[in-house]
């Protein structure tokens, strides 16, 4: 793949704000004439989104960590192939809420490290190669604040899509103090972002970051 | 897992039969006195069915090969736990039209090793471990006969699970080769059945084989 797009990863727990944070970094950089797509995982392509509706909703139990794994990376793979690899050649820049770190902080830290470590570095060998994001934004929260937040926000779908929400709070706090130890590992890569703040002020945050990393107005 | 029962898994390319084989096997254990489930790959379970039908219906570019393989292998995981696994630690054996062999032989072999075997072989670690078939039954036909007869039965079905079928004749050859290599490789677990008989000669031979090795009355 020639590369000519950035691609540019939103990653946190729950209720973190990063998918509003997202919407309006899109608007932002089509305002500054960068043409861009908004997409997610699971669930950025139509084949996807079935697999997202088996991935977030129903039983927190109804497969095992292993399959989830398997299923999150199948997800991904159609999605860079039919979607985000096609966008970037063409010099789109792609923003993608939730990606790869989200597999390894939900299915690896947040299940306690039931699923090895290798078997993610192999899916991910797999699936998506030597391809890395450019930048990824990890919005930083006490998952007590957005959990409440996301299962108010469920309130309102008709399928609710709170099947990990579901596993409680030691969980996603594991799964927190997991993506900011994938921060630490990769600080090249990765922004923490203190996800604390009004809309308002993130969205600036965000602007500041983006731009200083590839050097936009 | 402390398997009690036996795992007898029927490969093979389309229209070869070994679905009917299948069921007739199952009767006659049942008449035997032997407990057992009859399963297939992919859709043995409730999850599964939504995956297959993702799999082999639609379009047969829709995704790639590597996500086919991960697709494969949710299915198969889900499968193992959630039922194989469950029904050979009661004592069950467990009878599955398709399992490893098939995913090795459509997506290395079929689609002329375009997946490294290497990825097939880490997505067996990752799913299945240490676990194979006790034995493994490869119905061989000229693929010209078998497509034949799957595209007559896929006429009576409401949505036709011939996604595999339209990939043409020489993916179906390859793939033919491919299970008399994965025979030649594990002479112990596999036995090679030639398919172009009647329903009838096949039983027997298969109830031969499948008595003579587990020493059955």
């Amino acid at each position: 793949m020639q590369q000519k797009g950035r691609f540019i990863t939103f990653e946190g727990g729950e209720g973190t704000g990063k998918s509003t944070q997202l919407r309006l970094l899109a608007d932002y950089l089509e305002q500054a004439g960068i043409a861009n797509i908004a997409s997610k995982e699971p669930g950025g392509t139509e084949i996807g989104q079935e697999l997202r509706r088996l991935l977030v909703t129903g039983d927190k139990d109804k497969f095992d960590a292993v399959a989830e794994c398997l299923l999150y990376y199948a997800d991904r793979r159609i999605h860079l192939t039919s979607k985000v690899w096609p966008a970037l050649e063409k010099g789109s820049w792609v923003l993608s809420d939730r990606f790869a770190d989200s597999t390894v902080a939900y299915q690896y830290y947040g299940y306690d490290k039931k699923v090895p470590y290798e078997t993610l570095d192999a899916l991910y060998e797999i699936a998506v190669g030597g391809f890395k994001p450019d930048l990824t934004l990890i919005f930083d929260l006490d998952p007590e604040i957005g959990l409440a937040r996301s299962f108010k926000k469920a309130e309102g779908m008709a399928v609710k899509e709170t099947r990990h929400e579901s596993r409680g709070l030691d969980f996603h706090k594991r799964l927190r103090c997991g993506f900011l130890e994938i921060a630490l590992k990769e600080p090249e890569r990765c922004v923490v972002i203190d996800a604390n703040k009004s809309i308002e002020e993130l969205h600036r945050e965000v602007v500041r970051i983006v731009s200083e990393r590839f050097g936009l107005g």
